[in-house]
């Protein structure tokens, strides 16, 4: 069961309509209590995407994924046709996240009277990311409400996904494209500024990264994320399902024009990947084939009971260390 | 792509609110455009679930189903575990139709914050419908907004799933249960009525006919749909799909008390099935099974293009027929 990243982009930034929300910690509490309530009628709830066996080898992955309108997007950022296609990467990305074959998606519309002149734009949105991915839409439901939303469900296979919990002490992190973009333009809108362009470009139509995460699977890739919470919080997602104790090297981070680092790894609303791999990845060769950087920003450093993210900071005043 | 059935019957009784919705008619005409704009991009949108070959002779299918607050419930009619438990089964009927064995379900939750101290009761509402079906929650997503809303997304396999175009001039068609319950408990409470309580059950804690469908299919069943777009209507779907004739006896559908025919056949919120099977079918074998009746209610009488629906309606000054 996801946590929707936007809360904590938007969380600290929107005061007003705070009361609207969950913060992160919270939201947790209530799908802890959930999978307490529901004991062994459901299986775990962790990780990007649900694992289905279906026997003769084969593995279904899938994800769900839902898009409120003034929860998740604002109807004044974004085009109608830029709303339903990043709904839809937010979604794949999870098929991502796991280096699955994509197999298709299903949209749960919810559309207000009011948004009915957008319907096309909307559907062509949904064709944008079907286009992009080559997951055709198999199906939906259609369903009136007083808010925009878009609950997209992804089918994917694979028959040996990537995870969360594969990385290995030794391991290094790389992480793909360059961060901060989507927060960039999320800070300029909420204090009333036009975002710069790129930033905008970055939150309005991220990629989702999946030829890039079947590469890094068959090019011994042992772990992977998307950092749709941003890279800080996945790291530690990362570090606690695998049980490793993982160091950041912030100067590293690959960040977008105008980012500071601390601000590109605190950014959620990315949906770029952070995988573990062996020192030995080709990352010049994944660099020329899809034209995005593949950077080192870390590296697993031994075993950790819980998991455990360390980093160098440069506070005012001198360095310190913060950990999760 | 499917119709929210909750629309007939509350279109016809709650004009208050009618703005807030579509017609039937009306979604129609934005899934046929939807259709039009994706063109390759997206498989065929009909039926009740839709079908993912996976290689190996597996076969996925899989349905999307959306329940929003004032659109297909009312806080005042249910509580907040019945509105879980039958978001549930909305889904897992499009399964039933199917004949598919579940392998689980995601559950994507709008939660505002004055349901939060509901969270509880609508976790358990959802085992309740996994416990009836052996299909486990998978994972699911959680998000804020201004109404409660639950898409529920349903996984079954199945190596030959039942599907609305198998019926055949000669095979009977056959329905489960008794009908016009739920149509009857939701205009009791339009009408500011307490609804009785076989009626308000009906609506509140509907079974999805998930292990009944499967010993049809095994039985010899040609064609299945679930009814929740109420019999006549889905009978015209199967007819449709099928290319055939189909005769409906009004008097033989299996009615609720205090229920007529006429009543039953177009209430939606139903999530028995209309099957098409050969005569031979050992309805006497299901009913001592299930415990639940299988009543004969038409037959296929031939070969028709478009496929129709003929009945025969007792009207005032006579009688008459209707056709779809």
């Amino acid at each position: 069961m996801e946590i929707e990243s936007a809360h904590q982009v938007t969380d600290s930034h929107e005061n007003g309509r705070r009361a609207q929300r969950l913060r992160p910690g919270a939201e947790f509490d209530i799908i802890r209590r959930f999978q307490e309530l529901w004991g062994p009628l459901a299986v775990d709830l962790g990780g990007d995407c649900a694992e289905v066996s279906l026997g003769k080898g084969l593995r279904l992955l899938t994800s769900t994924d839902v898009s409120v309108e003034g929860v998740h997007f604002r109807a004044d950022w974004l085009t109608p046709r830029e709303i339903a296609y990043r709904a839809c990467v937010a979604a794949l990305s999870d098929l991502a996240a796991v280096a699955a074959e994509p197999l298709g998606l299903m949209l749960a519309l919810t559309l207000p009277e009011r948004w009915r002149t957008h319907a096309d734009d909307l559907a062509n949105g949904v064709g944008d990311a079907v286009l992009d991915s080559g997951a055709p839409v198999l199906g939906g439901d259609l369903s009136m409400g007083r808010d925009l939303a878009l609950a997209v469900t992804v089918y994917g296979e694979s028959a040996s996904p990537l995870r969360r919990s594969g990385a290995r002490p030794g391991d290094l992190l790389y992480v793909t494209g360059r961060l901060g973009g989507p927060a960039a333009a999320v800070t300029a809108w909420l204090s009333g500024r036009t975002p710069a362009l790129a930033h905008r470009h970055s939150f309005a139509a991220p990629r989702p990264r999946l030829r890039e995460a079947r590469w890094l699977r068959r090019s011994g890739a042992t772990a992977s994320v998307d950092i749709s919470d941003g890279l800080a919080a996945d790291a530690r997602n990362l570090a606690s399902a695998s049980g490793v104790e993982i160091w950041l090297d912030l100067d590293a981070v690959p960040c977008m024009m105008g980012v500071t680092p601390l601000d590109a790894v605190a950014s959620g609303e990315e949906y770029e990947l952070l995988v573990a791999a062996p020192p030995d990845l080709d990352h010049v060769g994944f660099e020329r084939r899809f034209g995005i950087p593949l950077t080192v920003v870390g590296r697993v450093d031994g075993w950790h009971e819980k998991g455990v993210v360390g980093a160098r900071v440069d506070l005012p005043g001198g360095y310190d260390h913060y950990s999760g």
